[in-house]
């Protein structure tokens, strides 16, 4: 039954919508009448910004990481530290560690994680170019990055093992309490990781 | 600070995503990622629905319900019943009506409620278009269907009074217990108003 009585145009319009992530039939009937009312500031804008960076953003040939020049911003900046890959799952992983400023060096996107019962194989992840840039003469380390879950770790493991005596050193992030965690939240495994993992102050 | 290191194009995508309803900075994130993943089944198309949308959804020159054709294609059903004109706050109100198949006449589409606080008067709302179309002769009913609320029947009293004399009659959606309510739940208001109005079985 059609959502709306302005014609299949505007049905169509909100299909689309209620597929992005957290839209439902309601919601993006929602979302579609706040854009008819504000058709110049928002609906238009939004349509071409659609088409632009649609057109435009593209993964980077040298680390997967997306942009619309390649190789990406962060691959071409002659300020990073080139001796540090940072492997990661995602683009938005990427996106995450820039806001954090917490790497100053390169990345290499995955592009997802091995799962055998989803019938992910590395060969289809970006295993082959960490491979290939791991022999790079100025790479000295390679940090996996990846979630901590079963098949992050796989997926961890996995790429280690590839790399292994190519003399560059591969690191893991380290487990412990979240900033402005609570103990009485945090799970048991994440609680033992951390109190064995025990530092000085 | 920028959300994402694929530069200003996304960002500025990604902040108008943030300014519809239930979006913020992290969801509209998530929303243009997803997108990106998609560019072919959800971003192209959606970017053309919107342009297309905008372009072509107009209120309505009659009843002010938004539609592609004008008069809107209720308005020009001839197989509606032309005597009855329900009144509504916003074209949302006409969607959910018609998915109810509520109503088989027309609407009136007021595009908001008379509020003093808001600065919102009866000349910033269609009550001109109201009054005149309630003076063709085949109109012999209209049906306030605003909401509950001070501002809705502050809304309905002034149509109601302006309408007056007309001869036309002029009613009311009923009050009481919504379909599947507990009356647990439900407020004193609409108790006490559901038990004065009952009815015998």
């Amino acid at each position: 039954m059609p959502r709306t009585t302005a014609g299949p145009e505007l049905d169509h319009l909100i299909s689309l919508l209620s597929r992005l992530p957290g839209y439902g039939p309601r919601s993006a009937t929602r979302a579609a009448l706040h854009m008819l009312r504000k058709r110049e500031q928002v609906m238009k804008p939004l349509a071409a910004a659609l088409e632009r960076v649609a057109e435009t953003v593209k993964p980077c040939t040298v680390c997967g990481n997306w942009d619309a020049q390649d190789p990406c911003s962060i691959c071409s900046d002659e300020g990073r530290d080139r001796s540090v890959i940072c492997v990661v799952q995602d683009v938005s992983d990427v996106w995450a560690l820039e806001r954090a400023r917490a790497h100053n060096g390169l990345y290499h996107v995955l592009g997802g994680l091995i799962s055998p019962l989803d019938g992910v194989g590395p060969e289809d992840l970006r295993m082959r170019e960490l491979s290939a840039r791991s022999s790079e003469p100025n790479v000295l380390e390679i940090i996996m990055a990846l979630p901590a879950t079963v098949d992050g770790q796989t997926t961890a493991h996995y790429a280690s093992e590839m790399l292994e005596g190519r003399g560059v050193t591969i690191t893991g992030m380290a487990r412990g309490v979240p900033v402005g965690g609570e103990l009485d939240v945090l799970d048991e495994g994440t609680l033992a990781a951390a109190l064995k993992a025990r530092r000085p102050v």
